[in-house]
């Protein structure tokens, strides 16, 4: 499948190397190709700069936002949470129309330190706001509930032996995302039902957060045992 | 130990029967005793009344949140979360100085209907309210993340394979609470930190309620794969 993923932090290009190697035909998307490109500056969290990334994954296409998205049959919103509607404004509203757009974004607050808050929240999520943006497109949330290492290899915690979630408006677009899933590894795919359940799926960070701080690791999930 | 249970809801019996069983010396704080021990109709979720539950559980005490609070050592806030702290104003300041106040409330606006909104949320937390409004109580939020029969009994979901939360400010009630929930049969106790992160706990809610929703019954719960 041609997939566009949007986004060059730490989650973007974990998931566009991983969906890659399934075989899928990647293409990352990123404000400006050219500076991107020639980042040499690690990356966030630690990871290896996006050139030295690219050097090691020259199969995968870097465009613009709206190039990206033009080219693609589905489409991966790992933005920052924050910037997510403004990028996806920029990747072009005809572009994302009758598409499948994976958000696997989370709308962190971090204005006021840490620990950040959610915004938006409670009776809002940013899927919503995405599906409301954008209304042709077919969102389906899903792997914001964990680190990205977890997201393309979950057989790294607990033998894989954890949940993922999705919701969406779109039952064959949560099907198809849910094939992906599969593909990646993951054992549990949790359907919680319209684009709504994405308060819940988002409203998790926090705990997370904290979770992460207690274990001295990002590397858990949440797992519905039952 | 001499524990209050406040509330008479679903979940109050529920802790107050088992901790009953563990052989502490319990009695359930409710507004009006008399009225509630003459009670008939089913609990509001489909459990006995409490005149009938009583009749099976008659060691328990039933008392005034006052007269409760002031004749124990601990006390565990089982009322409905958007009523939390006028009960606990009711049970009185210096009835809850110097105690541990084991908060299990989940502040559940229901008054735009299902699914309820959190208030407060994102940047404060029942817990927290609790604490600012009672400085001399040992705020503990715990167990508020899964439904009562697993809270007392969390062998009968994936044979106790699953995780509690707790979060408080003072180490020494944590440990009290965690020896309590070891006693009930919990496996994997995750101490978050101080009492800033019952955040975290509380707003898994939402996603509690969508996962309850997907699986068509709340006997589930949260595990941290790790």
């Amino acid at each position: 499948m041609k997939i566009a993923v949007l986004g060059t932090g730490s989650v973007g290009p974990a998931l566009a190397g991983a969906l890659s190697a399934l075989g899928h035909d990647v293409v990352v998307g990123t404000r400006d190709p050219e500076a991107t490109l020639a980042r040499t500056e690690p990356g966030a969290t630690g990871g290896p700069a996006f050139s030295q990334w690219h050097a090691s994954h020259p199969d995968i296409a870097v465009a613009t936002f709206a190039d990206a998205a033009a080219a693609s049959e589905l489409v991966v919103n790992a933005t920052n949470g924050m910037a997510s509607l403004k990028v996806l404004a920029e990747a072009g509203t005809a572009n994302l129309a009758g598409k499948i757009l994976m958000d696997v974004a989370n709308p962190l607050d971090l204005s006021r330190g840490f620990p950040p808050s959610l915004n938006p929240v409670n009776t809002d999520s940013l899927a919503e706001e995405i599906q409301r943006a954008f209304p042709e497109a077919k969102v389906v949330k899903t792997l914001n509930t964990m680190t990205n290492s977890v997201m393309v290899d979950p057989g790294r915690v607990a033998g894989g032996d954890h949940t993922v979630f999705v919701s969406g408006n779109d039952a064959g677009a949560k099907a198809a995302v849910t094939e992906i899933l599969t593909a990646l590894g993951h054992k549990d795919v949790l359907d919680l039902g319209d684009i709504t359940t994405a308060r819940g799926a988002e409203m998790v960070l926090p705990l997370w957060l904290r979770v992460w701080g207690a274990l001295g690791t990002g590397e858990f999930n949440f797992k519905i045992a039952r």
